[in-house]
């Protein structure tokens, strides 16, 4: 069955910074979901300027991952809308966070943790190296690849210990990152990818695509088994 | 140097039910404080009821693990106070919840799931198996010890997998539960504990007041090395 | 593509005691055998007493995932076929060691750990409790089953922390196990699932049959990313 | 109490290669346990010329933690000699592999995997980072330090998903490296950490010495619980 993507996006850069438009036209939301229906998957985009920033209850009820950027407007989604992210992760919604996606309140709350980080502008070369080479995420990549112009992101990152750490980034100024990590919380999974900076037309290169693409079916929901949670009448005498 | 320790406890059972004030006359924090005291910590204890639940910002400071007794009062904590207990576990502080403390805002938050399990009133037969025996919070223990009469916790339990499983019960209707379990956020040791309904005098019990001081020990903030967080310079030429 | 499937079985109380060979006229190989047969896979058998104890690197070559039950023959299988499992795990073939399979050479060596139990025979009822309902090794099974007369296994169980922790059992007895436990090892999946004992007709089961169906389909390879190991040239400047 | 140290060193680079002989006139063994006793630590030293390697049971008995570096002489371990370290660590023995200690017998049996990694000679600059700025292993350390001219090792580094990953390697030709790896094993902790190569002096720099001392500490055996193995009596009525 074909799975169902919303891919969410802030959508703020490219309002505000022309460079930004120029480069994502149809929004960096846009550029992701195009990538991921050119891979086989239904996809349809939401945005922060939407009523319920475009994650009504409908939408999340038919979305079974959901890919987000966020950067600058991380504390503009309410906390009602968060909620509704993170407990559909618990019921099982796949959750891929890119770049700072890692300061969203979704990704936050999932983690329980401040997720902070080092960083610096100026375009140096970022070398993803696949530390986990037997995960499905790495399915048909090399063992690293490179980003010639990003932003870097620097340890610690505050992060609990991850489930799986499938990427660690090299930075031309002497960082290293754990760039692609997976969690569960609930039924859900999810896997946190730091690449994907507005400056940068990194969003349309062909290794971040298979990385997310990687990422959304790896994230897929599981049937999984019954769980009854509440009171309960013993299974065996306790006279 | 002595560990300071703060034993919170919501404290409502002990006001409404005279039973469990018989019990605790000093209240479950009471109790477990003196048992602390006993084993060599500095202990002081805070309720619900005092100004900021008694857990000020000097409280805070000067604590270096937080054990956290609450049950039917878990939503009248306020959200600024249980902020501030996440925020000490990320700067550091140890933080063992007890019994329901599973249910409270700040276990909830640092764990980023439901911590939804199933249970049963009832005064059944529980045996709590040391299942990592290399555990220091195991030190001293038997490989299992029974609390001959206690309410049920059954799996599944909606946490994070965790980082160590010391105990798992057995219960006489049929159930099992990971009693004991470990977890780390940012610099913060946490250790939830099952055991501790407050219609049995189980915290008067010797094992597992063995195991609360063991995990008080356990989860003593450490040195760590330096972070540092934000914009920085690059150590390498990039150039 | 149709997963292929060895299982193994050594084979020895088929022959020695009439019983067995009665509740298992096809063996405990054939038995599971068919049973994934009937969900879908392609299966193969293989036994101890087979040259190469019929896993030949042929054999091994063609297996996507390897199911493995032995008990008292665990010290017979040679060294070079533990050798030769342990190294194709490493490549990514699967491996669902069943019942006393826990004590077997490879899985002892992909552990590195005594892999330890208590036990106790005398036909005693188990309940195994799905501990991660969203696990897809738990797929379409209710919350707990039981079987109602086994071989007990008891904590403390000795191997590395789990992954994942799928199924805890309940003893009759008193005592709880780990029964379904999943690692991975280089780019091989492996799942341990405790029932499985010869005396009883627990491999006919529907609910064990359908644990195993779903750890074949959990442990089968993936194609992961390139992984280059020894010398090689830089890919930055070191002048 | 006083930790009992033993700092074992395959001692081949240094009979053989004046340069490594002159740079490490104790040896490499000599120079670390000379490093670990200003600390505070009752050291001993061992090498592979020696009787049983001077890994003897009684030196093993009186080991607290074992600190090990080899290289190119480590197929010339006996199998007994590695099977009596292995032993020992699950029963509660520290192990501190350092360098290609990480190819060692005993390491790659307790991993189970291959340990496999990529190198380069020609003296690149290191800088390790502390990842996990709140582990008691990175105590009192900046968070970062460079070695100024090392031996490169690369991810995909072929061992089981860390429990902590203290420490993650940058190097100057462009690859990363989880340099600094725990562990648990049966009760033995497990640390293995990267730097060390003989051709340079780094066995002699602070932070790396500060590095192997606080692993020695955490290594530590501690008490746990008692654990019953074998045939059990059942503690509840079976009928």
């Amino acid at each position: 069955m074909t799975l169902q993507v919303t891919v969410w996006n802030e959508n703020v850069h490219e309002q505000e910074e022309p460079e930004v438009a120029e480069r994502y036209p149809d929004g960096i939301h846009g550029a992701v979901a195009e990538a991921l229906a050119e891979r086989g998957f239904e996809t349809r985009t939401a945005t922060l300027q939407e009523p319920e920033h475009g994650l009504t209850e409908d939408v999340i009820d038919e979305t079974d991952v959901l890919v987000w950027w966020s950067h600058c407007a991380n504390d503009e989604v309410s906390d009602d809308v968060a909620s509704r992210v993170v407990d559909a992760v618990h019921e099982g919604m796949g959750f891929v966070p890119l770049h700072s996606g890692k300061n969203s309140k979704p990704f936050k709350r999932l983690m329980g943790t401040t997720c902070n980080i080092k960083y610096r502008h100026g375009g140096e070369t970022e070398r993803v190296w696949a530390a986990d080479p037997g995960h499905p995420i790495a399915d048909g990549l090399p063992e690293s690849f490179e980003i010639p112009s990003t932003e870097m992101y620097g340890e610690p990152y505050d992060i609990p210990e991850p489930d799986r750490t499938v990427f660690i980034s090299w930075f031309e100024g002497g960082e290293v990152f754990r760039s692609g990590v997976c969690y569960r919380r609930g039924r859900g999974r999810i896997f946190a990818f730091r690449p994907g900076h507005e400056e940068y037309p990194i969003l349309y290169q062909d290794e971040v695509q298979q990385v997310i693409a990687n990422a959304v079916e790896w994230a897929a929901p599981t049937e999984g088994s019954d769980a009854v949670w509440g009171e309960v009448e013993p299974a065996e005498s306790t006279e």
